[in-house]
């Protein structure tokens, strides 16, 4: 076994410090491995927790370099993070970084990340590359209207896509999506389902598939297990443990799916904890983030069992323009057995920023759809500011 | 309801930064409280996730003030606190101190302790006052021997205890004992008993009473709940209950009680989260230190309920003398499912010094018996140096 952390002192160094790298320092902590983390905004949400923010931009080498030279190992928890340049200082400093900075790289062009997958025989959304209006209308004669139009890069929840209904649309994709882009066929799906996946040193494991409820293509709900048959969830971890085959180096990856027909296809892969992973810390035996820290250390991993089904729901800020953030409502949160808050401490809450998030367990036996809706409740009671 | 902390960004002072204030620190994060620590010694367990550790002696009035003044609410984590300069200043300051420095001040003298419980009709073992020679003969003359020697301050974990025997050791125990001391009938207990009790903004709760596995006077393992009848253990539960009505001032106690021939006696009361609750973090659906938070922060209580049952073993420096730690045989506890590991990052292994916990849930119905196997074996496969 490959050990690059024991502990006690032993410290990881995050690139970002978002409500991910918080909640990774919490998971670290128990385990008696300190961090630090990189964040261009001082009082960053895991500056709280960490042993030390140091402040910069994700992609400034000089910046990495002091926390590559500080840390006994180096991860991201943002898919802003600077593959080159993690991979350079970090090689320069000794230190590894999980996942690999090949891995990122790949997963930071989304028509790199379809053809990759394509090409190993994981089922994706038909697609195509995209470099002038005739690869577009070639696309759309191929797979018939709507189409999603794509940024390769940078996109997240849902930002950076376009929906083209009509030769109207078409005209107007290409100059309204910035840099390069790719079509996919929109896949009817009747769900959208997260696998957590999780490679340590000569082993992976995936959680049980949730299903990610989203509204207004911001993903609200995340319920575990899935509602729908144990024939597609099984299917759902076994194409996500394909797509952990690929990848290269040690770590979490959050990968979403559509089930469409029965059938399962990759949507989109994140290497790092996600936010439809959250319920592993109350729903499972051992989290995403204690999964990710273990990972990296070389550590053998937990299991990913499921200790109860569990719904998790996001705190979304509900206000029109930036403000402080004076919240109020929790006390729902606190009086409901079972329910558990996690706030991310950010300072400032913006529309629809992921401020927080809720899990509901049962304590009395209740299934996934009393906690569903008490999760709605207890969310929907918060306010902002 | 007095709320005095709000997310985010609101601050808890905490006077020690062992691994209490860690844990305090690891639950705190999620309620989006931040955690100041005062402690000695630099890079205290709790200062990897705390904001910030003020450097200084827990008496030292100068920093125990610049920690109030930084801070929404003061509480502690050790009864080495000083109540009086933490009134003080808290007042000065204008903040809150949980619980009531009235209270640690009469907890931090066993005699003045023994005497109040008694006063209120809680039971307690019968115990005298000792000034001189006279009153311990007396004493013994009445309870018989053996008996204890107690020093009335300073004493943990079996420190400043002294067994007496017979007549050689009472007449050498007045001058080995420091201090004042009380004497105590030995009582011939059939278990002790432990319950984490709460004290919110105008409402009270407990833990199911655990049971404390002690190993030469130092507690190894907590075993929830405690293998006694349903009555005794609620029992337990009730005489707890009668102490928190006696206590000033929201927050977390430790009640530690002697089960014997099916009567309950309170043994000691600690105004902190205690090691014998560590197994909330994960066999109850609220942990102690969650608990304690959200006490000081006037927000509702969580439920105490089990989620299922649990054991707790101690991982304690079995070296020789103090030394740099380096620790082994974690794998095992990687490997277990439903293991947990606690490590609480300390610089140095001592003899029998806290380095950590390992708690074990049941993942396939397993019953206590395996659960204390299991967490014995894992600790006991731990080394330190």
């Amino acid at each position: 076994m490959t050990t690059s952390l024991t502990p006690p002192g032993r410290t990881l160094g995050i690139v970002g410090g978002g409500q991910l790298g918080r909640m990774l320092a919490e998971a670290a902590s128990p385990l008696g491995v300190e961090v630090l983390v990189l964040d261009p905004t001082p009082d960053c949400p895991a500056s709280a927790v960490a042993r030390d923010q140091l402040v910069g931009d994700f992609d400034d080498p000089e910046t990495v370099r002091k926390l590559a030279e500080l840390a006994d190992a180096l991860t991201f928890e943002i898919e802003l993070a600077d593959p080159d340049a993690m991979g350079r200082v970090a090689a320069e400093a000794g230190v590894p970084v999980h996942p690999s900075p090949e891995t990122l790289r790949t997963i930071q062009d989304k028509l790199v990340q379809n053809e990759w997958l394509s090409d190993a025989g994981i089922p994706v959304p038909p697609f195509q590359r995209v470099d002038d209006r005739a690869d577009l209308d070639a696309a759309i004669s191929e797979f018939g209207y709507p189409v999603m139009v794509k940024a390769r890069r940078g996109g997240y929840d849902g930002r950076g896509n376009f929906l083209v209904e009509d030769e109207a649309d078409a005209a107007d994709v290409l100059a309204a999506a910035p840099g390069d882009v790719l079509v996919e066929q929109v896949v009817e799906f009747d769900r959208e389902l997260s696998v957590i996946g999780v490679k340590g040193d000569g082993e992976r494991a995936t959680y049980p598939a949730g299903e990610n409820v989203h509204e207004a293509e911001i993903l609200q709900e995340t319920v575990v297990p899935a509602r729908t048959t144990e024939r597609v969830r099984e299917r759902a971890q076994a194409v996500a443990g394909d797509v952990l085959d690929l990848m290269e180096g040690r770590g979490v990856y959050g990968i979403e799916l559509f089930e469409a027909d029965g059938e399962i296809l990759v949507n989109e892969i994140a290497p790092r904890p996600h936010n439809s992973g959250h319920y592993t810390i109350e729903g499972a035996y051992v989290s995403q983030f204690e999964q990710h820290v273990r990972a990296i250390a070389g550590w053998p991993l937990g299991p990913t069992a499921l200790r109860d089904p569990t719904v998790t729901s996001n705190l979304l800020g509900d206000v029109e323009s930036p403000r402080h953030v004076e919240p109020g409502g929790l006390e729902g949160v606190f009086e409901t057995p079972g329910a558990a808050l996690h706030w991310y401490g950010k300072r400032e809450v913006r529309p629809l920023r992921k401020m927080g998030h809720v899990t509901v367990v049962p304590t009395a036996g209740e299934g996934r759809e009393t906690l569903l809706r008490r999760a709605r409740e207890l969310t929907g009671g918060v306010t902002y500011a």
